[in-house]
Order: structure tokens, then C-alpha cells, then sequence
């Protein structure tokens, strides 16, 4: 998709590149709060680790449990914003637009691959998670978790990867007195633009 | 409102002190990110710094400036979930419940005088802040954002406290094979429960 990128898109990209190579010593960097709808209609947000971008687009993608609450609520409403804070360069991105679910039986290959790939880049300790019987139910007993691996090579059947499409970003560093904070947006075209606006 | 409290309710605020306790040392300690829904009803989330609780309540307090968009945003819907997370001992607090804005007129004299020792406690650098020209609006030349110090003492009048009112509370411990989860519910006698949930 490299040549559908227009230059203007290229604005926020940079930055974003830049604040991950400029925080890469943290721990922290690649920890993004998303925020969603739940059935009720009101908000919810968790921790979630990034996954990378999918492929050469500038979509975020997640790793997360198909038997979750928020895959459900995904599913109901997509609308999604993921607020990514870089604490040692102290700026602030907020990445506004849908998301949408990968499964195997996914039709478009290039999510279905890259579900696959995130599962084989993650930790042992990330994999065996998906072994645990139904997250959010009444806690069960020990002898209820399995203690084998699993197969690090093909993905659990209800391993999900949630791909975030970027209709709007806002940009906030809060260095600088005054701070500096932009607002991108893509058309329906799928051509963006940006604005700098006050802090 | 200390006599109000029940056993129950003190299962989740010795977690949440003992977590502020042992991430004392992380600069990002008191950093919360809140979500919020937009006026088109979809969701919103950014990082706010925790600014203590209410007296001797367990609701949270931000600051915030009367002119930004979720001030409005909260006032049309006041449904918001705020998530913690300590990254020193991997723990995640998830919190649920509705927020009021506090301005210099509120009624109730707690949050009231809450929100002036709030704007007493914050650095000079974010007292600043309040000075600048409408937040979000297009960006004003640098010849209109004040140079001299606000007040330190009175509160300007756009400062707001804003003030989570928790109903539901979920505690996730990252440490530990398997993980530990739990989910606290105040019902409507503002009788607090709690249960532990598969992880």
C-alpha cells in the first residue's frame, strides 16, 4: 500500500516513528490504552501492548483473547481510540477510527498472516495466556489452567488480532512552554491533513 | 463520609494504596488514562495525572480546563472508565463510574475547596497552562500566550476539578502463572462486593 500513502499522511507517521525510537530504552514504549464501547453504550479502556503496524499500512494492530468482553463490544460498535503516552519525551498521541477483528478464517491475507506472525513473536508467557480456561469468569480452580505450552508455531483458535484503522490523530508534546499539539485527519478519499491547534 | 465506608469497599482501596506505595518511585505513577464518550457517542481517552482522592472519599480528582472539549463532553454524558496501570509490579486498576466537573460556583463545599487546594498544589509550569489562549482551536501566534504567572492562590475561573465516582472496580495482577483478576461492584445501597474472575 506504500504508494497509496499521501505526503500529508507522512506528517504524523514521523513523529510516531520518531517518539518509538526516541523512548525504545523504556519498558514502557509500546503500552497503548484503548479505549472502546461497551454493550451499554458507555466507555471502557485497558492496557494493551502494540503489535506493529500491518504490513507496510499505518494500522496499529493488538493481540487479544476471542472469548474477551471487548472482542464482543468490537463487534457491536467499532469505534475505537487508542491514547499512547511516550513518558521520557513526553508527548502524547491519540489515534481515533475503527478496529476490526482477525481470526483464521479471516478472507484478506495479509491480517490473517500477520495474526499468525504476532503469535509466533510473542513471549511464551503471552501464548500460554490463551491456554486458561474463559477470562472474566468466576475464577476456577488452579487445576484448571494447563500447564503445557502451546504450540508456538500455529495460533489458538481463539487468539484474535485487532487491527486499528486511523481516521484522526492528535499529537500533544508537552515539552516546550507553550506545549505543541496538531490534529491530522484523512477525507474520504483517504487523503490527510493537518492543522496545528492550541495546546 | 469515613463511617460510610463498608469492609467490603476496603478489599480494593488497600490494593489501589499499596500499588501507589510500591510505584512510588516511577515518575508515570500518578498517570491515569480516562475515557470518555465524544458528543457522537464514540469513545475518547487521554492521560490525566492523578490529583488525590476527595477528602476522605475513594473518588478520584483530575484537573482540567473548563474550555477543552471533554468538559463538555462529560457534561452531556458522565459515563467514564479510568485505567491505571503500575508498571513496576505489572498491575492494572480499571475503573468505572461517573464524572462531575467542580468549578468555582458548585454547591457542595468539599469539592469546592478541593478544587482550589488542588490548583494550590500544582506546579507553576501547569498553572501556566490555564493561561493560554481556547485549547483546540486553530493556533494562535505565540504573542498571545501570557508570559506572567497566574495566581497561585486563586484558581482562574475555566480551572475544573473533575471527580470520578467509582461503581465498579477491576484489579488485574500480571504477576504470577496463572495471572490474578478481580472484579468489585458497589450496588445501589452503595454496598460494596467483590469476586475473583479468571484472569
Amino acid at each position: 500500500m506504500r504508494q497509496n500513502r499521501s505526503m500529508a499522511e507522512e506528517l504524523w507517521r514521523p513523529s510516531l516513528d520518531l517518539a518509538l525510537h526516541r523512548n525504545r530504552q523504556s519498558p514502557q514504549v509500546r503500552f497503548v490504552h484503548l479505549a472502546t464501547l461497551r454493550e451499554s453504550g458507555r466507555p471502557a479502556v485497558r492496557t494493551l501492548v502494540f503489535r506493529g503496524f500491518l504490513g507496510e499500512t499505518h494500522q496499529l494492530t493488538f493481540a487479544t483473547d476471542g472469548r474477551s468482553v471487548k472482542t464482543a463490544e468490537l463487534e457491536q460498535s467499532p469505534w475505537a481510540e487508542a491514547c499512547w503516552y511516550f513518558h521520557l519525551t513526553r508527548e502524547q498521541f491519540r489515534f481515533t477510527g475503527t478496529v476490526s477483528s482477525v481470526a483464521a478464517a479471516t478472507p484478506d491475507r495479509a491480517p490473517r498472516e500477520a495474526r499468525i506472525d504476532v503469535w509466533r513473536e510473542m513471549s511464551n508467557e503471552s501464548r500460554q495466556t490463551y491456554t486458561w480456561p474463559d477470562p472474566g469468569r468466576p475464577r476456577v480452580p488452579l487445576a484448571s489452567f494447563p500447564t503445557l505450552s502451546p504450540d508456538p508455531l500455529e495460533p489458538l483458535p481463539h487468539f484474535c488480532l485487532l487491527v486499528l484503522e486511523i481516521r484522526d490523530v492528535e499529537h500533544l508534546e508537552l515539552q516546550g512552554n507553550p506545549q505543541h499539539r496538531w490534529k491530522y485527519s484523512k477525507d474520504a478519499h483517504g487523503r490527510w491533513s493537518g492543522v496545528e491547534i492550541n495546546p
